[in-house]
């Protein structure tokens, strides 16, 4: 937790926050933070800047905040995710929200098993929940936008190619000969990633109508993620 | 697995192998191949081509094997590592791997819980298998070399100056203000990544000292196991 993040429930006057549960034991028992202490504390996508422990007690921590800087700017990249298996689900999803990216579209594929729209990880507050965490660890405020899309096919042919119309957009593919392109990191940029196994040559062929260009990154096959933070990389 | 990774041991004539427990297992079961099928097949340490199943008995697989393609050359870059949770080394070890990174240091710094060193994922044994299963995810046969380093000061004074005179050398610090440099994707580099919660200031003096250029991936804090790929990336 490098930031508290604080919401307009936990306000109990203009400058004044009341926390308990996990943060409030977080900040006690991980942080060993002690009354006077200053934290650093941000509105949930608002503002942030420091707060100062005006009491604690009965694992109920108090903060007079001053929240006058605003977040670090969005990544510019809009994250198009094939359904993962949970475990790799949570851990993409921690990658891409602590990095900076605000839209992330997950959707059907092929090779997407079934089963796995069916977690209870796809439900909103568990989303909201990873995505709160990996703001706690960006030192962010903003949480992203989350969409679902179990249909491929009406998502990449009705939805996509408005999006693509005026971002570059780059579908990751294993092996595909070319290199990675030089990106520019503040070009608004679609990103696809496939499931492992990688997309179907009718789903690529889909994909590049809507206006995705096929890029590799070499000859060596990462795994979703590791290859999801490697591109976001590229927007650092 | 994306190669079955074959070994000396294996080679029952010229280019005839025979494989048994975990491979065997897998070519069987997951990847539910039969006689006649062709596999993609690395020799560990050596050059991969094709093999093909000759016999399929017991849960013993033969293949002929074909191996003439050179694997795909080392990424430019040695990775020095303070020592992550156990859990953490894992997947930064799979991943700085499946990258293609053939030299890793592991090593203390004040941040690192003492009780890290004990974990059995830093015995020769486990550390060999996180890398086989990552060459094996990476179609690439080359082993890395791994190597503890327990003691911050004689490494950095005494053997990290040396390695750093004819390469370029990056820090990753967050939010030192610096973005991040462009990488030539060919210079031979040393990348240096901190424990969570980042370098002490003694660490980050003697690691400049050493020669070490501190950067940083702009205003959100990463967790290593979200630096490492997106860091080796910008080399892919």
């Amino acid at each position: 937790m490098n930031i508290v993040i604080v919401e307009d429930v936990d306000f109990v006057g203009e400058r004044r926050v009341v926390l308990g549960g996990r943060r409030a034991a977080h900040i006690v028992n991980v942080l060993k933070a002690q009354v006077g202490d200053r934290l650093r504390v941000g509105r949930l996508n608002g503002d942030f800047g420091f707060g100062v422990i005006s009491e604690i007690a009965n694992l109920r921590v108090e903060l007079e905040v001053d929240l006058d800087r605003s977040p670090p700017p969005p990544l510019p990249v809009s994250l198009l995710l094939a359904l993962p298996r949970p475990k790799v689900l949570k851990r993409v999803l921690a990658a891409a929200v602590t990095m900076g990216v605000k839209e992330i579209f997950i959707f059907n594929s092929w090779r997407v098993e079934k089963s796995y729209w069916q977690s209870p990880w796809l439900g909103p507050e568990r989303l909201r929940e990873v995505s709160l965490l990996a703001l706690e660890q960006a030192c962010d405020t903003r949480l992203p936008e989350i969409f679902l899309k179990p249909r491929f096919r009406p998502f990449v042919e009705d939805e996509v190619p408005i999006m693509a119309r005026d971002r570059d957009a780059w579908l990751l593919h294993p092996q595909t000969g070319s290199g990675f392109p030089e990106i520019s990191s503040s070009a608004p940029s679609l990103i696809a990633v496939g499931p492992e196994g990688g997309f179907i040559p009718f789903e690529l062929e889909m994909l590049t109508a809507a206006g995705f260009a096929m890029v590799s990154f070499g000859p060596r096959t990462l795994r979703v993620e590791q290859a999801v933070p490697a591109i976001l990389g590229r927007f650092l």
